[in-house]
């Protein structure tokens, strides 16, 4: 599966660690394109760019002006759309409804998943195919992304994995740390 | 199962998001008691006091200065500890481990799950019965306890959830908002 992250109203500073967190639960599990609307932060594309080069993997990042356009563009080169909201459906009912499984089940199938900062625009609700809820209640579009991705993932990524061209990685340990050089 | 979180090394105003998203995910996944070292932060307890107020539930909030001390106490009152780190062993082989299902197995189970900051010091490690790695991957902490705590609660707070207290719920919806005052 393909995965790509729409992450909306990008705001500086309040949002520069919460957004870098976003991204970096995009690659964890298994995204492949970041793309961030709001304020164009450089130094939040540096540092994720500075992970992939030491860890791996092909996440890539950019801003872009309008939300609206992503989401078009993706649905035009057949991406499913899910918006992750508080207000939205129970996303295993969402994730098990017909409609999504049959557009999610095959290998080349194509996932935009949007992920909202304070204030969602409505036409976002009306846009995506799915808005599903990581739990009705307030708590953290970083923990709703990673629960998301991981459950769409089928868990495969928290087993060990390797990530293409990484400097360095984690040799998983009882007590302690080892980080190994590749 | 009675489930406190331990949130070391709290900087200002460095952490104050990441921090408050770390307890709302605690509560929305179950959690009873947030406890917090590092700098103390009353406008984070009141936030999440203010949250637990209006969305209902029950999870404390504190500082404490001594990160062993909570650890210690924890253990003696039959606490099983868990420190989520990217240099653990997977967090599925952890869960599936016998040691691990055999504390954990009964409605009377404590877990004690510990979210580091920055720098962890190296006696957390030792100190805890478990260090247990959601990806060993850089990410988010707050991504790793949300994915952590919907496991070890069987994906159980995924569904339509009432919080014993709320003053509002939302009403799950397909597409838009739909709040309920109670």
């Amino acid at each position: 599966m393909e995965i790509s992250i729409l992450r909306l109203g990008h705001r500086l500073p309040r949002d520069e660690r919460i957004t870098t967190h976003v991204a970096l639960v995009s690659r964890a599990f298994g995204a492949t394109e970041f793309i961030y609307c709001g304020q164009h932060d450089s130094s939040l594309e540096k540092s994720v760019s500075s992970i992939v080069d030491n860890w791996g993997g092909s996440l890539s990042v950019r801003h872009e002006k309008s939300y609206s356009k992503v989401i078009n563009e993706h649905k035009k080169n057949g991406f499913v759309v899910c918006h992750l909201t508080m207000y939205g459906l129970p996303v295993l009912k969402v994730l098990g409804s017909e409609s999504c499984v049959s557009r999610l089940k095959t290998r080349d199938s194509k996932l935009l998943v949007i992920v909202g900062a304070e204030q969602v625009p409505s036409d976002v609700y009306q846009l995506s195919d799915f808005n599903a809820a990581v739990t009705n209640q307030p708590h953290s579009e970083v923990a709703a992304l990673g629960i998301f991705l991981n459950e769409v993932t089928q868990h495969r990524m928290l087993e060990e994995k390797d990530f293409a061209n990484a400097k360095i990685k984690i040799v998983p340990t009882e007590k302690g740390k080892n980080i190994e050089k590749l």
